[in-house]
């Protein structure tokens, strides 16, 4: 059987703290019970924490507010790392002029902005623009059509050789209702990608990138070791192999994806194997 | 350089002519022009013909008029085998009641009736019915809401376990417009296939069932050898690959799929060889 | 809970069985104990056996040979049907000329060989022959130097464009010391196929092509149809997904690769569902 | 047509350089000729360089040497960045205690070796001590026996639930004869991986890790914008897809795995598109 340590004791041994946001700090019913506790005890410890989240549909601005609109209110929007925000880096460095489609919603395009970019829904691309496209970015699932501007897609990336890029790397996504998921822009972006044989950018947990994102913001501000640094998260492909990969000690929490009764299966199955497992995030 | 064969020279040789159709019979700008020559060729020669098709969206009956009113009146319908045709024998042999949901136009919904079954549109699954669901069919890439039949078809196979039939096994299909291609039901199902990590039952060319099915049909009237066999077609991947498989000699035509410039190249590195290759499936 | 059906009960509906070899009527120790009692009613109630394996390593002679001197004599050679068959028949359909080279025992070589073409190992394959190698067969995963000839394996179809046919789809086998396992030719193929972006064709369940091979063996002694043949198997993947497909009613024993606790979370998990699961095929 | 640069110009926009070594400084014949000359251009334009390279067969200092052996002096072991070193940073950081099995030669092995760790030749895992193994390291290709080792890397892994970590993501090298090539460790663990079901920890190009290891080199010397580094390789999907990614601008060479006439065609079909693309990277 699995050893089930206590999260209090694993939190002590550490200097700073990386989160997972879905299915560790939130859920589909809204804050995991108690994980204001978990800051409020960082706060206490003077224990440093970073969110790292696939979740490219807001800002961190957006993300934290509706944080404090659940009733968290220690958390700060600079401690919000998104795969979004990698995809906005991206632009900044790699595309200087011309247009940036997008599929998802206004709110997601919000914050790719980018100077000297124009930024367009996929849904707005037609024979008189396609060809000022010069990068076409997946943010979220909603926002469009999916049978016009799926197709779309395909289309425009068999006319233009241009980079594709996927700010969100997951399959699917816990819908509020209960045990239904909904399809997420990374299962679809998987299905355009072999459609046409092409590569995409991929942004988001396990990749490292976003790892070393906020590894170099805590940089700035203080000396770090990897050692020094858990990361807590409940899915297995993602927030423990990247964290491993990465060199951190790596905690699975049992309040999202990764149910009780299947930890020890899916560590086996997957050879995927957290330092610690614990049955939740919060500290009491 | 590729060695390009006379298509007659090459017809003579053989009792009888497999053939796909899209991309050898007919286009996205009609029939194949001169293509009705070799049907008259071959009823004066008498051999015998099987379009062999991954084309499920309607019935051989609806597929047979389509020719004809393009002007091709020597197509039978009783000589079309359709993918779709043997997503119905699965359903015949192995679905012996309740309810089977689809994705897909009512037309190829049709011909897939069976007796003692209901179809339903994945649209029409509720909480009511959906214990009733014994199978769920992937037919045509029209007829329903992506975003909202996709994530129910998702969920549907979370709770049901339950086959899920694809009675098509193509990515893509060319649009009528000209360059533009359109998403198949096969790519879609490749997507699901892979957000749920099941394994669907799927139907079509290259897989041996449809070769078989037609190999069957023409055994029931007379005595034939694989060797008296030949599989016209446009498509490395499914054609080609299919024929040679089951053991027919084969031809490439370079007027669908596989542009002359691109056969040599996409032979060499797919490693699927036809026996010949002819410019056109038309005698001249 | 899942259900267990008595096989004896099953057995009586049905007019021919369809077994598979390994896992079913034997394993690493020897035969499954008592697995001459279904034979023994088998042939008291006039029911017609296939045995339909991915083991490609010998002739269907050398294979029966292997069930009498294990004690069970009622087993016939003309009853097994193995994927070198298909193998060894696309090559006398499809291969006129030229070497014939492989990966695999002299024994499994043996039945292979086809009038008009010359069988030779991979290793005799050098400059002065290559250019005559007309096709390549993965039989086997001894007989051969992995290091030395899978290297050259990937050069020889880097360098000509022929058909390389893979004669046993399965990934592993078990080993006779007991719960460890070998990789098996087809795990080493997938590899292949992987790096140089080839196709290869591929015989053996779950394909449906070593269905119909039975099927029509049957058809020339008797009138048959599908509803009347069971095909019972130890794995999901390659027994049930095949005999599913083909349209046969299907039966799981849990004498082979899948455990008695694992058939629930793997039926369900993989989306294939056997029409009943047994403990085992012995009828008793 | 594909527009070719001019490699002196674009480097002398630039501050640093990152390297991919084979197919960029050298192939299978020795250096590529007047590679020094970019070397010394570098050294009076104090531009930087860092040579990043999927090569775990030797340690920095066994490349370095390599390298002075041909006659390019100029080349410094601690500019030399290989996938080795990652893995070696992970052992570092996650693996406290135990034996590491490898795959590969003393000379691969010698460079992981970790303080309190003891690194064992997979060969050597036997009974007795295969409860002591804590991660298993895929690091070359060479000095084991594959039939022997392969097989016992596979029941390992089924065995132990440890982190698998593969040191060179490649498929395969040229060979020194010429338009040959061998299989390299990469394409063996996408075998194992396939086989068991299991992730392993890949480190290697096009993966971020290996361009931050090289950044976070050069920052501790200097500051350095990303804007102001470059990469410079012959490979799409490791060196281009990687370099862009990370946000840097790159240069496709066609001295080594990506030919003249298939430049444009490769970048087309993958969408890995490179800032620029050179004959060579030689400064003349």
């Amino acid at each position: 059987m699995i050893q089930l340590d206590n999260f209090k004791n694993i939190l002590d041994r550490y200097k700073i703290i990386f989160f997972d946001a879905f299915g560790v700090l939130k859920n589909y019913k809204g804050l995991v019970p108690g994980i204001e506790q978990t800051f409020a005890y960082m706060q206490e410890q003077q224990k440093e924490y970073y969110i790292v989240t696939n979740d490219a549909s807001r800002s961190p601005m957006g993300l934290a507010e509706s944080y404090h609109s659940l009733g968290l209110h220690a958390v700060k929007h600079d401690r919000i790392i998104s795969s979004g925000m990698l995809a906005k880096e991206y632009l900044d460095l790699k595309v200087n002029s011309g247009i940036v489609a997008y599929l998802g919603t206004l709110n997601s395009a919000h914050y790719i902005d980018s100077s000297g970019l124009h930024t367009l829904p996929v849904s707005a691309i037609n024979s008189t623009n396609i060809d000022q496209v010069n990068a076409l970015v997946l943010l979220d699932d909603e926002g469009f059509n999916w049978f016009d501007d799926l197709n779309k897609v395909v289309n425009i990336l068999r006319k233009r050789t241009i980079p594709a890029i996927v700010a969100n790397t997951d399959n699917t996504y816990p819908l509020s209702g209960g045990n239904e998921v909904s399809i997420a822009i990374g299962g679809i972006a998987s299905m355009i990608e072999g459609i046409l044989g092409k590569r995409f950018i991929r942004f988001g947990k396990p990749d490292s990138q976003m790892f070393m994102f906020a590894y170099d913001l805590i940089r700035e501000r203080m000396p770090v070791s990897k050692k020094e640094i858990l990361m807590v998260g409940d899915t297995l492909h993602t927030d423990i192999m990247g964290g491993n990969k990465f060199g951190l000690d790596t905690v699975l929490v049992l309040t999202g994806n990764t149910l009780p009764d299947d930890a020890e299966t899916r560590i086996r199955s997957t050879g995927i194997v957290p330092t610690y497992v614990c049955t939740t995030a919060v500290v009491d």
